[in-house]
């Protein structure tokens, strides 16, 4: 029996960061799919479980959820250090978050659902104004991005050095997003190169969307 | 001489975090204003620094700049750790995190300068429209904030416990947007509780937005 339950939905990019950080440290959970668009997040059953509505959400037996993809990745990464996600240095762990962090703050937060019905709704954008506001910070949030990893000597193989760290898994998280949306970004050949090698890992294959209970035929 | 040398404007959110945790910890900066207002961000000055063109960013001298608050506050965390600002349990430290990661990454990325303006030009968002938006993020990410603090054990005197950690911080960050922006959020008894408390220290309220070099008069 797995020791953690995982509260996930195929196309969360946040759950998929959780899924992608277990199996490259060997680590199992029972998922539970929460089906976001049948609203089972506000459902009295997974309430009881995380009063948030979030996913994803992260329990360890006998504990309230954890939540939060980054603050389960970290967590992850205390109590299972091998292999490890972050650099051993300071300055390079920094580095690391800093990545991770522009992601995940900077960037998709503006492309989340709740943020997405606001828009369409109350908003008043329509399907041409949405678009527009996706490609936007993709393409400011992507080309920014591929200009610090072009210029950067601690940039490797992955985004920092020669193995995948949190930075990556953030990395692919909002490039599934982007894919699921149809959108590209052009000139981002070093965001390009390091997905392509993400690619060739089982970890992020296995925790693909698609490849998730739930998802829609490929 | 102070070893750091952190680019800062007297406005954002995230460089108050990191006045916090600097002051909080004992240590000092050599302090520089971008002017964000004027621009300065954009120059060939702080892109020569910081080509990412984002406060804050902290130097330590010898190495390439450290942005992102978060990341930065895990960093300090972690090159001076007295007195700590997360706890000592990997349980009690995702807590922190989540709550931390829910404001940066769920509320203040839907505040920033950059998605205000693209929201009243591209967005056709007039003033009262921006209001509401603001109004709407503000209240909605508070109130889910207050329901997990007021009904979990772990919250103290602080968010977590009885001592200052990164989510208050995190907290102060978005509370002293919301009242430069004048606006107010109800029945957030616990939330009022705690910001009560950080007023209380010092290191707070030196990192004040009005107190910071280039302020308008308060």
């Amino acid at each position: 029996m797995a020791s953690y339950q995982l509260y996930t939905f195929w196309r969360s990019s946040a759950a998929y960061r959780v899924r992608v950080a277990l199996a490259l440290k060997g680590l199992t959970a029972d998922q539970h799919t929460i089906d976001l668009d049948a609203g089972d997040q506000y459902g009295d059953a997974f309430r009881t479980i995380n009063p948030l509505a979030a996913i994803p959400a992260l329990i360890v037996p006998g504990h309230p959820p954890l939540t939060q993809s980054l603050a389960i990745l970290e967590y992850l990464e205390e109590t299972a250090p091998n292999p490890p996600l972050l650099p051993p240095d300071p300055l390079g762990r920094a580095r690391v978050r800093s990545i991770a962090g522009g992601l995940a703050a900077d960037l998709h937060p503006l492309l989340v659902p709740r943020v997405r019905a606001y828009l369409t709704t109350t908003g008043g954008f329509d399907r041409a104004a949405l678009r527009a506001w996706q490609d936007h910070w993709f393409t400011t949030g992507l080309q920014g991005l591929e200009k610090r990893l072009a210029t950067d000597a601690a940039t490797g193989l992955y985004c920092h050095g020669d193995s995948v760290t949190i930075a990556d898994i953030l990395l692919m998280s909002l490039v599934v997003v982007m894919r699921a949306l149809h959108i590209s970004v052009s000139d981002i050949p070093t965001i390009d190169r390091i997905v392509g090698m993400c690619e060739t890992q089982d970890a992020f294959a296995r925790a693909a969307p698609l490849q998730q209970p739930g998802a829609p035929p490929a």
